[in-house]
């Protein structure tokens, strides 16, 4: 017999499904929640069920967003003629830190890997060729992340946008700022040998 | 301009207050539970609100429970004579899957502390002397964990019970079962070797 109510067990499992949480930590978690003061828990569900409710995908970029079209592509200041493909929201969050893009978005929300039966039509690779075709594209920046299965993504996508005409970049290899040579795996280092620049 | 929707942003904080979950982590969990199918969300959500709702603490020996009295209380087989006193809740749960005790418990829910402004009013102490006055108990035995404040509060209940006719007992200090004498700290080997038993 466990020495827990059953609905702090259920609570506990609920903690322990989410990922990297193991059983200690879900039951630190399931206490925690426990002994916080009621309006305080009553909040954390709030912000569940309301994020459940209201976040959706924007119909132009596939990013999150509470709205039918997201801030960034209901921005007038933003280039809708360059859109930077990413595989998930969190990129498009890294990106937005950098305060050096200008461009507009468009989510994959996946990547291609054959090893976990993800196709091209299991992510929003369609909805961007739609894009491209029906509105005025300069640039496709891809910023798939730099593993087999963001090149392997990106590459898909490259060969599918050729016939219209669009200019298509991908994002520099090379050394991270601030990285210490030493520590540069070799692959790295030969991209960055083979991306030099001039001075 | 944050690239997530408020609402999101919102549950990333919430996640963010949890004990040992960062900014990272948070921002994981919420992805991760904004692509739960709306079902299994909706459990998860229905969890933490049953489990707010009902867990309460047992009237008679403060462990958390969903019914007025914990199984454990109202179990007629555990010998109502011989009382564990544990910090939390969940020394209950790690004595019980030991299987040997059969007694009941006292959960006081927390520990004295000075340095964290907790006094002995602050825990269920007076709860625990109010039992023992009113019903007949043989043994006590202190089973708070083996730090300085476990200790201390073990101590200060012991004073307390001292009027009362009632064995009073704590867990025995030495060796972890399995564990090497080579890592053993010097406190613990101390309290070994005096705790020493004949063969």
């Amino acid at each position: 017999m466990s020495a827990f109510p059953s609905s702090l067990e259920v609570l506990v499992e609920k903690f322990a499904s989410l990922p990297g949480i193991g059983t200690k930590s879900a039951q630190r978690l399931a206490f925690h929640f426990l002994s916080l003061p009621d309006e305080t828990a009553q909040s954390f569900i709030n912000a569940l069920q309301e994020a459940k409710n209201s976040v959706r995908c924007c119909t132009v970029c596939q990013n999150l967003t509470d709205s039918d079209v997201c801030a960034i592509c209901s921005n007038p200041r933003r280039d809708e003629r360059v859109i930077c493909v990413v595989s998930d929201p969190k990129a498009v969050a890294a990106i937005e830190r950098s305060h050096e893009f200008g461009g507009v978005y468009h989510v994959l929300h996946g990547v291609i890997s054959p090893l976990n039966h993800i196709g091209p039509d299991d992510i929003r690779i369609k909805e961007l060729v739609t894009r491209v075709a029906e509105k005025d594209v300069d640039e496709i920046i891809m910023a798939t992340n730099p593993d087999t299965e963001g090149e392997t993504t990106a590459r898909y996508i490259a060969r599918l946008l050729q016939p219209f005409n669009v200019r298509i970049t991908r994002l520099a290899y090379g050394i991270p700022v601030g990285m210490s040579l030493e520590y540069a795996d070799d692959l790295t280092l030969m991209r960055a040998l083979e991306g030099r620049q001039a001075f």
